[in-house]
């Protein structure tokens, strides 16, 4: 059983909802089990108006969170969980069965851990620009023959999972320090995103390419901020070198990652 | 992991579901977890042709049987089990958390017997007419401040209990990849000191202190050998910056790490 304080630990993410009864259930959920930290990221805005007035999950909507990037909705979580209908379109994330994703989770929330799950549009789901911020992707057990479920039902099916009693789990206690925040790790991105660009990329066009890989190899290192910290120092330190030269004429291509 | 025919041992039958929204959602959530078997009970008629036209259910709702009373819905199953957010009005039943009805829900359904799980009207759930007909009662997890779920949010997350995966082993998902060995890691550790001495080190003498320091970072990572291989080229595009760069007059000392 997940304590109140561990509750408060999860918010729930919805990326660019449109119909307000999704987004009305999705609070209903949170309210029927307990978790009641709501963000939303460009919601179509009417949608959002009309669901604050819906009944039954009231003070969630009342008290939900809006933001206009992904990257702000999550800077506070150390673990960034994206769902997936299973047409998982970057291969680089572990996709784990729902049950095994909740125990990790719950892992989280009782360390004091902050988790970010994200729920995507209705009609095309996380983008891969999304699914780039996640350490990890769920995946419920739906049938291959009809994978994609109701945004709603799915938050509540997520949910019930989380508070779910699992005794077993009691064997197994979370271990260790907490990670560094998404929003931690993101000056480490930035500053390799500085070395790599200084004196302009390779290709033109490859910046977005580039930075959502950079993101995720910095996103899946289990990085303390201790760790981070020293990171952080050692590339301002290659980054000065870099500043601290005169660029000359470069006409070779440099070499690309493998 | 039950078999198309066990899923096909179980109706879900909805009692005076008014809301046309809710029935499309049921047979969404039936069709995602593989229950087929849809049976309404008295809807409220244009609500129930409305919810035939619903997307993404349409087999479900199709072939869904109608009943002008609960008995003949019920009256091939050998467990029926009622739905109910928890104010148990009949107290002659066992009332079950989820997870232990749903077990005895699997147990039936793989001895080929049916079993019929109701699902009351959005307003009033189930009346004590109807719960007389059951014999066991179920109440999903939810919190007493507020215990009542959305109808459709309600049956996905009963079906997933009952095709969900429990083996102790599926809770720990597989160690996955191998890591990249301590000789790979020393191929990172080289480009990355080989950037940081390159126009010599801020301090003499801190050769070996920095080496140390670097080889515990990169060593702490649990890197697979594909990650490494993108860290190698990452390190190895800022080092082709460094050298192609001229070197000119440095005086001040580059910062050190935190």
């Amino acid at each position: 059983m997940l304590t109140p304080a561990e509750l408060d630990c999860l918010s729930v993410v919805l990326v660019g909802t449109r119909n307000p009864l999704n987004i009305g259930a999705a609070a209903r959920a949170m309210s029927n089990f307990g978790f009641l930290r709501l963000r939303v990221v460009h919601p179509w805005e009417p949608s959002f108006r009309e669901a604050r007035s819906a009944v039954d999950a009231e003070s969630v909507l009342t008290a939900a969170e809006e933001f206009d990037h992904l990257s702000a909705a999550v800077a506070d979580a150390s673990l960034i969980v994206g769902t997936t209908g299973g047409a998982q379109r970057t291969p680089s994330q572990p996709l784990s069965p729902l049950e095994s994703a909740a125990e990790i989770m719950r892992a989280h929330l009782r360390a004091g851990s902050r988790v970010a799950l994200l729920f995507g549009s209705e009609k095309v789901g996380l983008s891969n620009e999304d699914l780039s911020h996640c350490n990890l992707l769920l995946r419920i057990p739906t049938r291959t023959e009809h994978p994609s479920m109701n945004l709603g039902q799915a938050v509540a099916v997520v949910l019930y999972e989380l508070i779910r009693e699992t005794p077993a789990e009691a064997l197994h206690p979370p271990a260790g320090q907490p990670l560094a925040t998404a929003g931690e790790r993101e000056r480490l991105i930035a500053l390799l995103l500085e070395a790599l660009s200084s004196g302009g990329y390779a290709h033109r066009g490859t910046e977005n390419l580039i930075e959502e890989k950079v993101r995720r190899l910095v996103r899946d290192l289990p990085l303390t901020p201790s760790d981070l910290n020293e990171w952080l120092g050692l590339v301002r330190q290659i980054l000065w070198k870099l500043h601290h030269r005169e660029t000359s004429a470069v006409h070779e291509h440099p070499p690309q990652p493998e």
